[in-house]
């Protein structure tokens, strides 16, 4: 028996998670899902939008499936995803990006640089630390390296140049890198940013600290239409967290038009998780088929539902 | 009599800065030019990269005419062209993005954020201090703002969702806009990265902090076929820079390949800074009518080289 918590979230995620876990439920009839409230309309109704046993039923889980989150309006407020993201320390932000002429994955670190939580406001400045620490650098770059080997190489994206804090982390990617005997190279932010878009082909594999993944990683969507088509995986030792990159879109949110693929693709990144690599491969393909034959949402020029992509989709699974 | 300083630096920068520096001249030629050196060539030659009386001989200068530095590979070894932003406290720098379907101008606050300088290492971590201070964000905002009201609107770059620093950025720069007149929107900068890539035409003037410029105008460069076309100003109250985007490019150095539009369009800025935005359009449209000519450089599919393209502009000049 597998147990996966199910967090819709705000807007969009209460779209594409049900289709995402109809899937899920397709291939793997042995999964107990059971779901998890989190977010604005959570703080909407009880004044919290995550809770002290919300963090135990989510750890309770082998793995959570993740929709979006809307971050109420509440000055002080931190972002619940965040929450979620340090109380289960998920340090490595998975982040594949698939599509024509492009295979990538950007492995964010994803416990500290910016993120770090250490701020303060005097009256006149306010100020973030940016923590860059050796044991972090450390199982970010041994959870990349493996993966480089793997595939082809590795790409250590940093502003070494300008921050001492990134000396530290290039120091310890490379030395990883050589000591796993993968080929690595070292790209300054900016210059990445714009090279992966002109080429993407020169990349395979990129690791860097949080906030640079993080813009990175939505830059990079624009080479497969979008952030309607980008998973993610947050993978920590005993926890791991899937779900699309995107957010909770209240613009769209309710109509229907949502991409579901990022929200699909990131439970097949959940099967690969719990070691089913063949039903991962299942979803991956269908969903590949749906789109060949030209049924897509409205982000991606098409005329299909959110609701109709799943369908489709579950079609898919159940010949595949 | 206006004087201007010149700054070739380092690889390509030696190769586009002459030839941005003959279109001036041809434009202007009540300009006295002074040479500057600075960067990597100087280092090897006399053990530093800049000196005091660099920057006094660059404070002396109406203008500075600047092409790119190659950092010393010297761990401890702060950037030239940080040194001389800091030095001469240019706080605003701005970059135009023009092409086919794009006007957009990002103004990047250029002194605080993570260039603070404010760094440590200890033994397992190193830690560098994001600074945002009400100061800093007033006057980029003050720049900003006029700028965005002489054209159409403004929007805000940042992270205000996970950085607290940002908050106060945020606050100060929606204020100047309200105060200003300015239609004003904001904007996450992950999320703006990829809809600028997507949609540039619903971006016009954009202010953000340090860092996610740098990252930003990178990207953005996408849009128009790459750093060869980025053109910048470093602005401060009494001094200013003109350089384009991108580095040194130690890899095509010296083959007469490098793209000089963007040092050709720094020049152009330089004009308008001088107050004399008429030669800038004679600039401008020379290098325009080069371009549709399909005289282009390697980086745009062309086979002109350095050299061939800013002896074309220069016949275009004449003409103008
Ligand atoms: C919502 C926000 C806190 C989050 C982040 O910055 O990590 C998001 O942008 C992401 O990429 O997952
Ligand atoms: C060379 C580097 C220090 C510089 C920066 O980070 O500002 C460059 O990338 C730029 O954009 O001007």
């Amino acid at each position: 028996m597998v147990k996966v918590a199910v967090v819709e979230g705000d807007g969009i995620g209460r779209e594409v998670v049900p289709v995402a876990r109809d899937i899920l439920a397709a291939v793997r009839p042995d999964i107990e899902f059971f779901d998890v409230e989190v977010g604005y309309g959570r703080w909407e109704r009880t004044g919290s939008a995550c809770g002290e046993e919300t963090i135990a039923d989510l750890r309770s889980a082998d793995a959570i499936l993740f929709g979006a989150v809307t971050t109420p309006p509440d000055p002080g407020y931190r972002s619940v995803l965040l929450q979620i993201r340090h109380a289960l320390d998920l340090y490595a932000n998975v982040r594949p990006i698939r599509g024509e002429g492009v295979d990538v994955v950007i492995v964010r670190e994803n416990t500290e640089g910016l993120y770090s939580g250490i701020e303060w406001t005097e009256p006149d400045r306010a100020c973030t630390v940016r923590v860059v620490s050796r044991r972090g650098s450390e199982r970010i770059a041994r959870y990349a390296c493996p993966l480089a080997k793997s595939r082809r190489h590795l790409t250590v994206g940093n502003k070494a140049n300008v921050l001492k804090s990134d000396c530290l982390f290039v120091e310890v990617c490379t030395a990883e890198a050589a000591r796993a005997g993968v080929s690595c190279r070292t790209s300054y932010i900016d210059a990445l940013c714009l090279d992966l878009l002109m080429h993407p082909d020169r990349y395979d594999v990129i690791v860097t600290t949080n906030i640079f993944g993080d813009i990175l990683s939505d830059a990079a969507a624009y080479l497969v239409g979008g952030l309607g088509m980008l998973p993610s995986a947050n993978i920590g030792e005993r926890h791991a967290l899937f779900e699309p990159v995107h957010g909770s879109a209240p613009d769209i949110a309710g109509k229907n038009v949502a991409n579901p693929v990022a929200a699909i693709q990131s439970a097949a990144m959940l099967l690969e998780h719990l070691g089913d690599p063949a039903s991962a491969a299942v979803v991956e393909e269908a969903v590949d088929r749906v789109l060949r034959a030209g049924i897509r949402t409205p982000d991606l020029g098409g005329v299909a539902g959110t609701r109709e992509f799943g369908a489709a989709v579950l079609r898919e699974v159940g010949r595949g």
